[in-house]
């Protein structure tokens, strides 16, 4: 390239991030001159073509299209980018033996139904029993009692229950810490399922020989009067999806060990679960102090 | 920031960049490493908070319903960035003494109107008689016959005729290069216009403290066998906006003298204009070789 292009490029990016100058608020100009320069100098590295920069708008035009109130394109497109997990990276930095935060998803809802310590959040959905429990402390080991747990999940068949046309509540629940800080309630046991795959952002994993799976997981969003609010997941050890999950959400210290427990065998509760197999897993939460 | 943390977040950014290591077109590959990169450089230069996340898919959400068969709200994003214009850039280097390129904005239309040399391309849309003239040549200074002129451009009011709901055709035609590579023709003398500013994209405009109008312009696509295609405006020297274009299209060169004519002076093809005053301008048109 020439000086004389690389300057009038330069020239270019310098007269678009000059016209932000006048926005009156400091943080939004200062996003909009980084977003104006690193979209240029991406521009500038890869020499995009015409015809790119089209198939990039009809892209983006697909991705707005294929979002309604039921299904968010655009928050699986960030996912898949690892733009949601960066996100929740820069906003979560460690502190000390937190527990590490990963990416909310697009599958929460509100007002999930609320179950007793030791209750059963799995709501009729098909999968295998699994006892979950743990205590919530924060950083300095002190229990954390009352603190809201929300927890959700994909069912046996890699679907949430909004994925469903029915309006169905299952595997979706909250529940709260008792006075130890010490939690505990039924659930199902998760399986690998794939992010939707059948808009924009699954041609685009097919087009790039990405596969849409996602490992097996556990949401979990806990809250507690001033402590940071920790969105999560727990992964379950072995699952071969660990080192590929597509939305880039696996910390080596969220891998749990899910106990397998044949039919038969007592549960912590005295639950009869009849000729079923379950399966049990551990979870301790550490809270991080609020704006650490 | 600590060093585990910088490494945390570069350690995810290799992970995204490397999910692509598998996909079989070698320029796709280039393209969504890089884009990787770019967009992970920006979430952590800025330190992207999750509700600044969470407002950036609701405006990329709002774009997309925005955007219809009859308007692009992602191109006019990508124009009030400078993207487009910076593509244009990268991929029109300047040759020589070849004619600048800018950007093709959202109002182009297939199939329009031929006109004969000298034709009106008006079609009775309102505003001040202009005509227009000048020789096509390549850079070496030989003249093109046959060359095709696309011209299209909004009418006094502001609006381009696929603007208006009743199918009009207006401010828009082509026509071809005689056999010494020159073209005349009438058309109007163009006047500053907003781009659609109704929905996010003015929003993010107003937001910022921007306008959202353009320089008075015309368009013209220039096409020759063997030649490269040419896709830019003239614009109006004094026009107030040429430093403010929304668009970032102006080029020193591509602005012209736009000379007025009082009523009653004789036209160049002897159209009697009755008492309707009128304006003048010359276009000389170099286009590049192909490839070049």
């Amino acid at each position: 390239m020439s000086t004389d292009q690389w300057d009038r490029e330069q020239q270019l990016v310098e007269r678009v991030v000059a016209s932000f100058d006048g926005t009156p608020d400091p943080r939004l100009r200062e996003l909009m001159r980084a977003l104006t320069r690193h979209l240029h100098d991406f521009i500038r590295e890869v020499r995009l073509t015409e015809a790119e920069w089209q198939r990039a708008i009809a892209f983006l035009t697909a991705t707005g299209h294929a979002t309604d109130d039921r299904r968010q394109e655009f928050i699986l497109l960030s996912d898949v980018l690892g733009a949601s997990m960066q996100t929740v990276t820069v906003n979560n930095e460690a502190d000390g033996n937190a527990t590490e935060a990963t990416v909310f998803g697009p599958f929460f809802v509100e007002d999930s139904p609320e179950i007793p310590l030791g209750g059963d959040l799995g709501g009729g959905a098909p999968g295998r029993p699994l006892w979950v429990e743990g205590v919530v402390t924060d950083t300095g080991g002190d229990p954390v009692p009352g603190a809201r747990i929300e927890v959700w999940e994909a069912d046996d068949d890699g679907f949430y229950d909004v994925q469903y046309d029915d309006d169905r509540t299952a595997a979706r629940g909250h529940l709260h810490t008792g006075p130890d800080g010490s939690y505990r309630f039924w659930a199902i046991v998760p399986t690998p399922y794939p992010i939707p795959h059948d808009g924009p952002v699954g041609g685009m994993l097919a087009a790039t020989g990405r596969s849409p799976m996602r490992a097996s997981h556990l949401h979990f969003m806990v809250a507690a009067t001033g402590l940071r609010t920790l969105v999560t997941h727990i992964f379950v050890r072995g699952d071969e999806l660990l080192d590929r999950d597509s939305v880039f959400g696996v910390r080596d210290s969220l891998v749990k060990d899910f106990e397998p427990e044949p039919a038969g065998t007592p549960t912590p509760d005295g639950r009869d679960l009849g000729d079923r197999p379950w399966s049990r897993v551990r979870f301790d939460i550490v809270l991080a102090r609020r704006g650490e």
